[in-house]
């Protein structure tokens, strides 16, 4: 059986099911297993007296920090309200495939409670997730609910010129409550992206961005993988965020012991993040969609904007693994983690 | 023929003859073309009134930034004075080479109107593009006519000690109103540079710096090129340039449909530029001037200051194709294309 | 015989030995050698008369600038208490190698007289270096005698979920005056590192942090080398840092004419540090501990935040030669060169 991210596969649901993993659960459901050491942290005396409280000891210190930083481990995957880069299923219209893609400004929750103004493609941050085949041919119906002008590039995708989507050089800009339709034959496989190419700096950074995933004709068999995973960086005004959210609200990546993961790291930030994974390593097979002649190993790849990589991590370690960007403020504070971390989460191979 | 950019093949001349690149032309020369939709933007009632005007509407507004952004586009490539990395004829004493440098402070017209204070080589930034040949004998006399020290070293040469251009290490610096003579043979080809090594921080981002191009003895056939283009990546005290110019001001690289364009990469700032290729991908061919054991593939490629990046274009794909810096903001704004934004025009061939 | 960096090798007084090395010297000892110019400036008229003194000529400034640059040059490699990264000799119990590791604040000398707030482990930043082999039973033994709870993580080792450093994930935090053993079978070779792991964008950035290299069971004869240096880069609260020292207090790097030297470079920052050598290339053969497929050359090689990359170095050209990071207000302001600034000195070879 295949376990994906095009919908319900590493879904929060299965997740709980999933008794093997002690360390991380709902704060309403789990006591915080092995791992955890907690000890209550003394309110400081609060009332309307007009002494000072002592101040607090360093343990008093050191145990409010840590019951912070437990607090986020535990609270993770947190819900929130909105799931981005949900698996596009399109329409067809004979044997084209028809997106259709509405650009709108909502209100998402990056955390549990932090709601920011984004502008997003179907209500989604990052848009959904358009996955097709080398060589079928696509329509994608953009309609502008924004107040401002935008367009839609095909970041990878070697399109005829009129279909590249950049305002004054290949078509007019789209303007509020107008729509534009572009359509072409998918012409090469990989990784992807479709963003805003209209002040972009600020569209993109608030959220008109999407995967675009080309599956090959043929696929290499050193390339098939149980799970594949789109992992979309991001450092706009939404802050620190993978597929749209931030720690704790982020999705583990879940798979089984010995299973072949593919994940395609994609850039849609201003900056450098150089993505850590512990417990194992990750073998480089694809860069901006192409493969790499010779693929090589790593467990911390540097990302940078625009770039899509793709790995493949195989599954020989029990456990869950701590997966973030090594820029360590946009992973971790004196408050507890936050941004860029998720986890892997290998379960046991059901016998 | 072999079109390239020391000297007058991708010319501003050569650049509007071309009828086939309809979206891109002189303010005064063209209208848009059918790409794009201009509408007029009414101009704010003004005077002296104390009734202020009603607000614009959303729809002026987009049209207002939509205006910005065709304005810019339209002015491309804008003529600005001063050229730099233009081709550096030589002249020979015997069998050297000899480049006469001189520093000095100029005034150096970034975009049409945006003056700075430059300190240049020979009044040009990008300093003039030194290429010679493996083996060549040179020798560089460099005059300071600066009011501080400075030195060159030649960044990627494996030259001999004294020959490298760090003052108190390998030289003492040379003082204002000095003069200084390097002499060496060419030990290794590739994409290289020569720089101030002093005061460097300073002296670099305000222009001392240029392409020093080693041509190997004997050039291999995968590496031959139609199109031999040199792309300098600045973000120092000038903002984000590419040669020297931000948009509109940057330099088209212009070639024919089946040729093939070698970029040769240089980051002389203190950042990463992903650079960001449309429509095409790029093939990494050398780093640092070494030849990759292995050439892979991008359509966008992460340039580290101090880095040389060789890749070769194969032009398939006709049309004029954005070229940009995928850090969003060190090219967009919502004024339109700025700083480190080209195009790469692919022509018809002539049958 | 081998001279490496665990310990006696590169130091100091073996290096002052060196009349080959005439421009790098303490100012006690030298003049400048030939390649310095120094003129005296004379100092600005003092006292307590109303008229202001005139302002300095061009050339004095010129030369006060180059008097600060050459002075940091005489002065590298400037002593400084305390020294990072020292080889770190086991006890043994049994087959077990036991490492004693003690978190606590001290104050650290950065360059001559700049001391300042570390966290350190056993008083070095970094701190002291596990060298071990693939396959050897390791305990790590930590003391945390820090106001704030902590951890290690064992950035690049693939061990037991149990043994990963990952407060509330893989243990519980270690509070102040506890604390804890790890220990493990060594599963993978390279350049690894180990580093806090909890409030860790501050505790690694004020220098919980130290090089975890493990040597392959069999090493191939290509990665052989005669001089085996580990450069640990840091930017956090202790500035811009080679082994937790700023230029002139860095250590510069000495070797044999035709010896063959393995960098080990390893960010611990927030920063890329696209390090540049003069003078010689770098052969790249292991990221992350990985054996790169193909070896590649180049002569500035970007480290991302969380990376190692091992290179090789053939010294085949005789002299003094500046190391540092290209980003250069990472290495040099008005004042001479800084922060991330050493040398690799080849020395003719004894025959």
């Amino acid at each position: 059986m295949k376990a994906d991210n095009r919908g319900s596969a590493a879904s929060r649901r299965d997740f709980l099911k999933q008794g093997t993993v002690a360390a991380i659960a709902l704060p309403a459901l789990s006591a915080l297993g092995a791992c955890g050491e907690s000890k209550a942290v003394a309110a400081p005396p609060g009332g309307n007296t007009v002494a000072s409280p002592p101040p607090p000891s360093p343990q008093q210190r050191a145990d409010a920090m840590d019951a912070m930083h437990e607090k986020g481990i535990k609270a993770f995957p947190a819900p929130t309200s909105g799931k981005g880069n949900q698996l596009f299923e399109p329409h067809l219209d004979g044997r084209v495939k028809v997106y259709d893609l509405t650009a709108e400004e909502v209100q998402w929750e990056v955390e549990p409670g932090r709601k920011v103004k984004a502008w997003a493609y179907n209500g989604q941050v990052p848009g959904p997730q358009i996955r097709v085949r080398e060589g079928d041919r696509v329509r994608v119906n953009l309609t502008n609910k924004l107040p401002e002008s935008t367009s839609i590039h095909f970041h990878g995708l070697e399109l005829p010129n009129d279909q590249d989507g950049v305002p004054f050089i290949t078509q007019p800009p789209v303007k509020p409550g107008a729509s534009f339709t572009y359509e072409f034959t998918v012409p090469n496989a990989g990784s992807h992206m479709y963003h805003s190419h209209h002040n972009a700096a600020m569209q993109v950074g608030l959220g008109l961005l999407g995967a675009f995933v080309v599956e090959p004709k043929r696929a290499l068999p050193a390339q098939r993988a149980d799970v594949d995973y789109v992992m979309v960086l991001n450092d706009g005004s939404h802050g620190y965020t993978l597929n749209g959210k931030g720690f704790p609200a982020t999705e583990p990546i879940v798979c089984k012991h010995g299973q072949t993961v593919r994940l395609r790291f994609m850039n849609e930030g201003m900056m450098i993040h150089p993505m850590h994974l512990h417990g194992m390593h990750m073998t480089v097979i694809a860069k901006d969609g192409w493969d790499q002649p010779a693929p090589w190993k790593c467990d911390t790849l540097n990302i940078a904007p625009g770039e899509r990589w793709d790995v493949l991590v195989k599954a020989t370690n029990l456990g869950t693994w701590a997966f973030h960007c090594h820029i360590l403020p946009h992973a971790e504070s004196e408050h507890g983690m936050f941004g860029m971390v998720t986890a892997l989460i290998v379960q046991p191979a059901v016998v």
